[in-house]
């Protein structure tokens, strides 16, 4: 693969993974080595945003990835403010933009949103001139999430080309399934899509991906197994009869995992409802199971695109 | 007007317009002038805090506010520590005040407090000895507020003596308001109040201005138009009708923006409640609307009040 | 005393007093006496963890713990982060867990935990490698504030050993107690407990302590007197009758103070409830009282402490 410069990255913002060439993928991808190398050794800290300012804007609570990102940005020697707005709603749509036009004025250099509405940080990047990046948008889109396993999966099979990748459980209610999806299908793998069918939103299958609904069929053949969490507060009624009966169909058990090619890699976005969709034995499996790794590749890609987007601000 | 240096200042700490002199007023407004600049750069830091440790303690939630005194901060060069204690109040006085006394303990080099009782800030500032900025007590005063507004007047009509500013909406509650009433008095212009008799208090006459009921008169000859948020929460039964009838009487919109003189400034402290005391046009009229400005120069200001108050300590 | 070096420290992490040896204890004073000096002086930073990340990870809420290790980390030059996640509990052990790995796997240098139920701060040092000071857990343990503790009454009395020291009020609630018993113990100095009998754990004898049940009795013959907060939300029903009578009988009022020793030290380890467990004016007593003074000395021990993890951590 061609080496590229940081300048040849095609986005002011990084909203969401389908705006992306593959070019732009690896670009990240391999700066976020250099990174992952960094943040093993004693001192963790490089002065690529010396006297630059991140926000992180979080419409919705989070506390991995706001930590994430804070991290990202306090190692490259950014001055980072955290702004926790919850209850706040696209509805008040003015009022977001408003916050964010606010925040512009005063001036910082990148800014990191996560909203509870789908739609909304794209919305609020049109209106801003400071580079954004999409830490997740309602059920749409989380970028940085799928770069970050991305980057697992390479370090772990080599490749990111002509893998069997299934992804299982609540594919509705999830922003990393979309923008999984999109990254795996531009890199040249092929997703195939486990949940009960309450579970799979109605056009899922124009993204290009194949759908089972158990997992002994959706397993079969797969190199990477990527369980999504169950939302507890979404478990009753209408989507699924029962925790316990969801994870005997559903859950990513011992059994079910011999499903899948052995050796399999295991993974999880975190945080785990243990006992639900994932067995505690199977997630702490540390031949197979990558789970601790996305969290610290997961800084090393925020490092990478803070600084890619802002070399491509002060070039450009 | 001749120019002074920092260690002129004449206060310990910015508590209220009221303390201050036409020098001190200028001494802050000149050196922020030097900040503005600073944070439309690429490297926005300088290191003038370097080694100090600033605490935002706020008994009374905000965003923007923290946020411009957090980054004024960090772009100094400081530690900053944000504390956030809600709930509390003034009643609990001995409470408030083990709470500074604690935090005095720990050697902090400037305090930045706001309190949602009038008053409270001035009675901590009487018992710590580190150099305290009131950042909003109560209705009683907001003095960065009005002097962020004063920076932004004086950058679009390059004086602050023999103005008309009309200020309107809840006087009542708005330390916003007072504060901007005493400066302006102190620099030379000339403040017509206009808002519903429910929420003007008792004795504003005595503060020097002219009081209206409606914006046609109070606008008259205006050179600025400066509206206050209306809380919806106060909306109800005594002080206003509804919100659509206030916006109907009391609220900027083209229309009643024709009373003023042609080009009038318009002012906004925010957040907007867009559609009640503001037209969304109007807010969004750029050849007349500095309300983004106004957040701009709020950064600014809070530099310059933070060195100032550091320096004066330093040589004191 | 011998001086002993850094690298003697006998412990990874800073869980528990009873875990520490005289040598250890020692260690952490004398190296706190630089720090206290460093908080007085005009640039009170130095960059000895410089590069490094501190984690703040409470589970209780916390405003002068937490702001107290905020300032130690930033002082030595660290990236401070700051986790709240309140609401959880122990009973979720794989999430406490799984939440500590997933920090961990971002490779934080050092973290500082707090948790509302004994034992969980210990449980998460097991699993994690990166070194952790406890910061509170539970009715466990609360090591630093007990360091913080000795520190002010070796720099006033001149020693740890052979003296008196009176520990009254909700001792059965009470980490700030148990870790000073066992620290006071450890430096061979006499504790004695003053309580009501509902106030008083069941074992508490097998600790080294004797038992009053009366202020008259227990605080003779003190050198201190280190009163505990009472906590109001458990002022009803089955532990004390009323904070009134409560105040009549077991609070540090001028009278009971004269049981004690002439010019015996008065303590209490924030934040104070005046006039339930202890009267304003003896509170304030600038003669006797250092309550303030532990505040100062709390930086100090906890950069003490920090420093000594990291050295410890980077030559091991």
């Amino acid at each position: 693969m061609k080496q590229s410069k940081i300048t040849d990255f095609s986005q002011k913002d990084i909203l969401s993974i389908e705006d992306l060439s593959p070019i732009d993928i690896n670009l990240i991808l391999n700066l976020s080595e250099y990174y992952v190398s960094l943040n093993k050794s004693q001192n963790k800290k490089i002065p690529k945003l010396k006297g630059k300012t991140l926000i992180n804007l979080f419409f919705e609570s989070s506390t991995r990835t706001r930590t994430s990102f804070e991290l990202a940005g306090k190692r490259l020697g950014a001055d980072v403010i955290n702004m926790s707005i919850e209850g706040s709603s696209i509805k008040k749509g003015e009022t977001l933009l408003d916050t964010a036009m606010t925040l512009n004025a005063m001036h910082p250099d990148l800014m990191v949103v996560r909203h509870n509405e789908s739609g909304a940080v794209n919305l609020l990047a049109k209106k801003v001139n400071t580079p954004i990046i999409n830490a997740g948008d309602g059920c749409h889109s989380h970028p940085t999430q799928a770069l970050l396993d991305a980057l697992t999966i390479r370090r772990n099979l080599k490749k990111l080309d002509g893998l069997n990748v299934a992804i299982c459980g609540d594919i509705m209610h999830s922003r990393v399934a979309r923008s999984n999806i999109q990254l795996l299908n531009i890199m040249g793998s092929n997703v195939k899509i486990v949940a009960p069918s309450t579970l799979i939103p109605n056009s899922i299958e124009k993204m290009g991906v194949e759908i089972f609904h158990n997992m002994k069929d959706g397993l079969q053949n797969c190199d990477i197994v990527m369980m999504l969490r169950l939302q507890n507060e979404r478990m009753h009624g209408s989507y699924v009869p029962s925790t316990r009966e969801y994870y005997e169909i559903f859950g990513l058990s011992k059994k079910n995992l011999d499903k899948a090619k052995p050796g399999a890699l295991i993974m999880h976005p975190g945080p785990m409802n243990r006992g639900v969709e994932i067995d505690t034995e199977v997630a702490d499996n540390m031949k197979q199971s990558v789970i601790r790794e996305q969290v610290e590749m997961g800084v090393a890609i925020r490092m990478a695109c803070l600084e890619i987007l802002n070399s491509k601000r002060v070039e450009g």
